[in-house]
């Protein structure tokens, strides 16, 4: 479904191909559709521009757009069509295609500039489009039709807003989420790292980055503790047999790390916990008395992705679920959900984010694309539906969403740059507990089929952190930092002072680092700086006479002196307020 | 070498052979070695015998050792021997081999029965072998030579000892550690369980088991923590690039798991941590000052094992490793195995285990099977050697026995029963490091080459477990223990006052369990005693009238009434003896 913002990008790739053609004569255009963010247009050029010939163009862009009153269009015979084109290979084969399907061919002409197209724009270019709402962004190679055995054409990317103010917003944000690259800071702030030799899409945890991860890990343990949760651990491969029954195997297969074992079975590194623990479930006969029984599970998954999809921690090879599993009769499902619920809330609340809910169920038009019958899905959204309804909440409708054994609750949050991640989701299983035979004996000594709920509150902890690194620019909350405290003693001489603070905030269980050497003490500051450290503590002779520490918080703040439990209990407030 | 006893066991196997040709003419022997704990004969028998047949022939034994003065021998032609053997088609093709091999064929008489044999009994059966110090053990199949091709023989097996006490001992000793299998006990006491369906070799961790094994992780952390160790997290797989590099390619390609990626990269799930840590390391250049690096990791690995060789927990395709790995100079390289030969002690010492040490030698007649040149070698058993002379312990000399990159310090534990497993070790590595190229920047400001020390606590979670349970009969220590208390109520009535005692033990970080329902209290004291439940609390009129609780300990002890805050008391001190 178009919406004006689509009219306005696609009619200026029509006219980023005018100003091109007019600039560079001979050049040969091919497509040019709207995209997220703007818009684009492929071309040959007769030799190659690069992004300095950019500002050139769009001013050109910005001159014809004055003279850009009103597109017309008219419908013409292939033969037509072929002359207006004919030194345009492109344009040509677009032409036999549309003839091929037996659809109408027409051209569309504004401000002199005529393009084979389909339609879709603003009707006064030069009413409708703000000349500072747009600006060129970038240049990249492209393959005529995606294919790498054709011509590469260059392709100008073009930025488009319904305002100068907004095209700027984003601007900014863009230029914000650059500098906030989880990829460039997680190394920078010693949290993890590649290696060739492992491998891309692998990321290595180093003792910062660790720290952080079972920090976080801890946190959602202890939510799930308190809501009768036990812990469960499983090993990373396993027999094809067990997705083969989970129906994995089928869907899945080519995404999966196989191995062929030297006695010739064929194995599977895990890409999903679930299978794995419906198997212990399965060691015993539960008593209904015994339900829910809720196994949680944070273990790494994998994922056989391709190179070029890779991207940092939110796409990788191997990542950490933070998964947990609730074997449960249908009657107990609502209230587990609504527990889930709960801890998902306090997890991202000690963070800021706000959420959305989406409500994600199947696609009622590919019945294939899911496991079960219509009736078990019927129960399973109505199920959804009376939770949202209860917690009288606004919820996305996520046709299509769901996964392919139950529907689910997504939650999205927000980020400080205003951009939406899908992170935690409940789901709720009414499939896969009848293919591994899943039951309980009941209050009359008969098996009943149970439900399975499945829960990630951080969903992966790698795709977590990449998303709190870019919303913090890496600095954590006090409770999360790697080091918490960093002591400088202004020189050698306040070494002793400097290490016997750091002592007695290290006995308070706070993580401490003491700076030494030959550094300068503003250089030391600037360097927690840069670590994000939360506090400095400095310390000199006047401190040491006073008793008392120098502290200043990460930013920049002065907090001035304070006795040093004044400044323990000033952490220890601030730690709290995690939970 | 031969002992005294191997003389014994082998003459006992001619005895055998002598019983069972009195008593089943026609039967064909073969051979009849010493072994471990005994002894063994494989015949033909002319028809199938059964397990019940051997107290017979055990009593024809002892009645034909009466006889049995003297062993007599000569040496004769090949001709001779063929003659004596004409009927027994697997004592002749021994003649053949000895005769091709040139060696001298010699026959051993004693008591009147005559086999082929090198040689090795005691000189006088009737004098030197106790009647009451053997017994025959059990029957199986066995191919002549082992191979499958070959006709399946007969074999009984027989225990023998110096003396009926120590032959008696040995059997208690099979008897109580029968009744003690890991695999039979672990299942039982709901720690783990195997799943068809994920495969053999592939334990799933129950939550009990999984709250032991946290428990241990738990335990081995802290005494690292506090020696200055990080925890690191790395993905269970790699390129076969790091693997080649590290030499371990080379050596154990056939026992990884290997994945042929979607886009044809070789990849294996890890076998070892120390390759993937040496990444970590290399991230960085690090100052001398920075070290020592001290990773520590526990984290699964994986062999590619053969399904015969599997045995529950002791032999399994995926376990888990408490690894970790010091980067440092060589000068600090004794001050670490030092820390970490305390950290062994403490661990142990927990568990009442006591330990040998082997120092474990590369053997120098195989330098093929080595990685580096003798000079490291040398320079790294050298301070091995110096290390446990400082200590002042007896040590095993182990040639023969180090890793493929370095020399080692082996630990062994005994456990209850008297049997030896080999538990922690401490490896020195100068040879890793030269294939990554680790340095660190020395005094100078020039690269220095590091060194590396592998050190498992527990070796392997699985395996320490598999130990742990049978040492202990699945009776762990309190802190240890899955369910601490069992709080029983006599009746419904008391079930208010069941659930306020339990609470209140909970609220004091003890793991509680209250039983309810239809049972008898006997019946639910004696459940948690077979569940090794350290403590039963019992609950009725008069212990709710006097404000007490009636304890009972695992095993069977009746410590009689008690405050509450009093068994809380006697229980903190208990758990605290842990470290």
């Amino acid at each position: 479904m178009a919406t004006d913002l689509e009219h306005v990008r696609h009619s200026l790739a029509h006219l980023l191909a005018a100003a091109v053609l007019k600039l560079y004569p001979g050049t040969k255009q091919s497509i040019g559709p709207a995209i997220e963010h703007g818009f684009y247009y492929d071309f040959e050029f007769p030799s190659p521009i690069t992004e300095d010939d950019l500002p050139k163009i769009e001013t050109t862009m910005r001159k014809l757009l004055k003279d850009w009153k009103e597109f017309s269009h008219r419908e013409v015979t292939a033969d037509e069509a072929r002359t207006e084109f004919k030194d345009n290979p492109y344009k040509l084969e677009l032409i036999d295609d549309i003839v091929a399907k037996g659809e109408k061919l027409t051209l569309y002409t504004c401000g002199g500039y005529t393009d084979l197209c389909r339609g879709g724009h603003v009707e006064h270019p030069s009413r409708d489009i703000p000349a500072d709402s747009f600006k060129l962004d970038k240049l990249a190679g492209a393959y005529w039709r995606g294919d790498e055995h054709n011509t590469q054409l260059t392709r100008i990317y073009g930025l488009a807003f319904a305002s100068g103010d907004e095209l700027n917003a984003y601007v900014q944000m863009v230029e914000e989420a650059r500098k906030r690259d989880h990829k460039v800071l997680g190394p920078q702030l010693d949290l993890f790292v590649f290696s060739d030799l492992v491998g891309s899409g692998l990321p290595l945890w180093t003792p910062r980055g660790t720290l952080v991860r079972n920090l976080l890990d801890d946190f959602v343990w202890s939510l799930r503790q308190k809501r009768g949760y036990e812990r469960v651990e499983i090993p990373h491969i396993t027999k094809r047999e067990l997705y083969e029954t989970s129906g994995h195997w089928d869907k899945y297969k080519d995404d999966l790390f196989r191995i062929m074992t030297r006695e010739e079975h064929e194995f599977a590194m895990k890409p999903m916990n679930c299978p794995h623990h419906t198997q212990i479930y399965a060691r015993r006969q539960f008593s209904y008395r015994d339900l829910p029984q809720r196994y949680a599970n944070t273990t790494m998954v994998y994922r056989d992705e391709q190179s070029g999809e890779l991207s940092g921690l939110s796409r990788a090879r191997s990542f950490t679920q933070d998964d947990a599993h609730v074997f449960c009769r249908l009657s107990q499902a609502k209230e587990e959900f609504l527990k889930i619920w709960d801890i998902i809330h306090e997890f991202y609340g000690a963070f800021g984010f706000s959420l959305a809910v989406r409500l994600s169920r199947h696609d009622p038009a590919h019945p294939e694309k899911y496991l079960g019958d219509p009736d078990k899905w019927k129960t399973a959204e109505s199920l959804l539906e009376e939770i949202v309804r209860e917690k009288k909440v606004a919820y996305i409708d996520g046709a299509g969403e769901a996964a392919f054994y139950g529907p689910k609750l997504d939650f999205l949050a927000k980020d400080s740059l205003g951009r939406e991640w899908q992170v935690a989701t409940i789901q709720l299983d009414l499939n896969m507990p009848d293919r591994f035979d899943l039951t309980c004996t009941n209050e009359k000594g008969e098996k009943e089929r149970i439900v399975m709920i499945h829960a990630a509150i951080m969903g992966s902890i790698e795709r977590f952190l990449s998303i709190l690194i870019e919303d913090t620019a890496g600095a954590f909350p006090l409770w999360l930092s790697p080091v918490q405290v960093a002591v400088h003693p202004i020189s050698e001489k306040h070494a002793g002072a400097a290490g016997e603070v750091a002592a007695k905030l290290r006995m308070a269980g706070l993580r401490v680092e003491v700076s030494t050497g030959d550094e300068t003490i503003g250089k030391r500051i600037r360097a927690s700086e840069t670590w994000k450290v939360p506090y400095s503590v400095v310390l000199g002779d006047k401190d040491i006479a006073a008793g008392v520490v120098s502290v200043r918080k990460r930013g920049g703040e002065d907090l001035g002196q304070m006795k040093p439990k004044e400044f323990l209990d000033r952490l220890r407030q601030e730690a709290r307020t995690m939970t």
